[in-house]
């Protein structure tokens, strides 16, 4: 999926909200823990009562390889299941991944590959070769963790002198190895008081923003800072809607707090005349 | 196994060899291939020709995930095959892994519970939260990215004013996260000639030194700057061992190399004073 398709969906959907399918095994409603795949089926409800409110997916790798292979098999039948039968979605994994380019090149043909993920999250501390075979993939996107929500952003990433932060470095750098066309960049909604900062950097480029929900970040201030004349946001949410509720009705209640989101976005939309 | 074991380890095998299980499926002899699992069976002849030769084994994750589902049953099988049948091997799961902290959890959950790896490769990238689940684990290790052995190493981790180096951060920063028996680092043996700096900042710690042998660095110069009183050294040879050979004697000819390898270490070991 190219940038102007991804902007046509997040118009279409009035909503640049991704779901993170961060499907915890020990915290997905008890009724499914019976069924031959639970994680699968916790899945499937989740994407069916919300698809129409999200523009993307984002796995979160490690809820599946915590359960070895049962767990890669999960995330291969979700995969499938997204991209049969809702093919206008952006799907991410959300992989951290990053090696010599030797090795990423072996994760990049494990996502997309034998997967059929759009783009991949990936570590920029190795440097050019660990990210570039993620780039051979026509119509693929690399989404280079810039600036992340944690507490441990503040080790290495961000420096008080703000000019002399790796996150800087790693956003300015990075951009001679791919542009806005196949690169994303990972930004913290915990820091979007940064984001008008990382916008002089990165103009055009999409933000892929986690932090919204439990770890507390405002859509409001990721809005007001992040925004760019193409949405430029994918702004992402996980247990917040995910695990909203664990009954029967999980699903439905996921719809809602995705449709509460969606709501407020597409009021940002509006005011920003993009719609 | 504690730092003692593994110094201990080291002196009967007079060798500090890891040998990298870098198992590409597409590089493994065609005989092995009409067999259940190519993949362990291809580990299980260079374990059992080698583990006499070698303190460690260290399967990069890479080539197990780019085989999807089986090929975390290859990886399960050869983890359980290595530690049944020699259990004085150290473990590493050279993933590179790292990502909030809720998140890390279930990577060091997958390494450190569903396989019984001693310890995972991890990115320095998002700071101490997103390292510190792994330290969760009593006698398990976290070998910490520093300074890597691929070109892009120069891109963030490596500053012309080697004072304000990345690399030089990490390994200041994180040791306020675990010692010297808990925590490795990894420092590329392409970077050799930095070794007596950065024994400078870590003069206890045990290095992971992979660029040996197809990666261009050198054995001897490893030695001459990285030595420390317990050793304090893995050197990790893949390519140059597991594929020196593609025939049915594959696992012999692996043997040969990595007795040319162990018999350099002993000499240097003699050399060091510590046999």
């Amino acid at each position: 999926m190219d940038r102007k398709e991804l902007f046509g969906n997040i118009l279409k959907k009035r909503s640049f909200l991704c779901i993170g399918l961060d499907s915890d095994i020990y915290r997905i409603p008890s009724f499914l823990k019976d069924t031959d795949d639970p994680v699968f089926e916790f899945n499937r409800g989740i994407i069916d009562a919300t698809h129409k409110l999200a523009v993307a997916y984002k796995p979160n790798i490690a809820f599946y390889e915590s359960l070895g292979s049962p767990g890669w098999l999960a995330l291969n039948k979700t995969v499938d299941y997204l991209k049969a039968n809702y093919p206008d979605i952006f799907l991410i994994a959300d992989a951290k991944r990053g090696d010599i380019g030797n090795t990423s090149k072996l994760y990049a043909r494990a996502f997309f590959e034998n997967m059929n993920f759009d783009a991949v999250t990936v570590a920029p501390y190795m440097g050019e070769d660990s990210v570039s075979p993620f780039l051979d993939y026509p119509g693929k996107w690399v989404i280079l963790l810039a600036l992340t929500s944690n507490r441990g952003a503040d080790d290495f990433q961000y420096h008080p002198d703000d000019k002399n932060s790796l996150y800087r470095l790693v956003l300015n750098k990075s951009q001679s190895w791919a542009d806005r066309e196949r690169m994303m960049y990972v930004v913290g909604a915990t820091r979007a008081e940064m984001l008008s900062e990382i916008r002089e950097i990165v103009p055009d480029h999409f933000l892929l923003i986690p932090g919204v929900g439990a770890q507390g970040g405002s859509l409001d201030k990721v809005a007001e800072h992040g925004f760019n004349s193409s949405c430029g946001l994918l702004v992402n949410s996980s247990r917040g809607i995910i695990f909203a509720d664990n009954s029967e009705n999980y699903a439905s209640v996921a719809a809602v707090k995705a449709r509460e989101l969606q709501q407020q976005m597409e009021s940002h939309l509006y005011k920003k005349g993009l719609l």
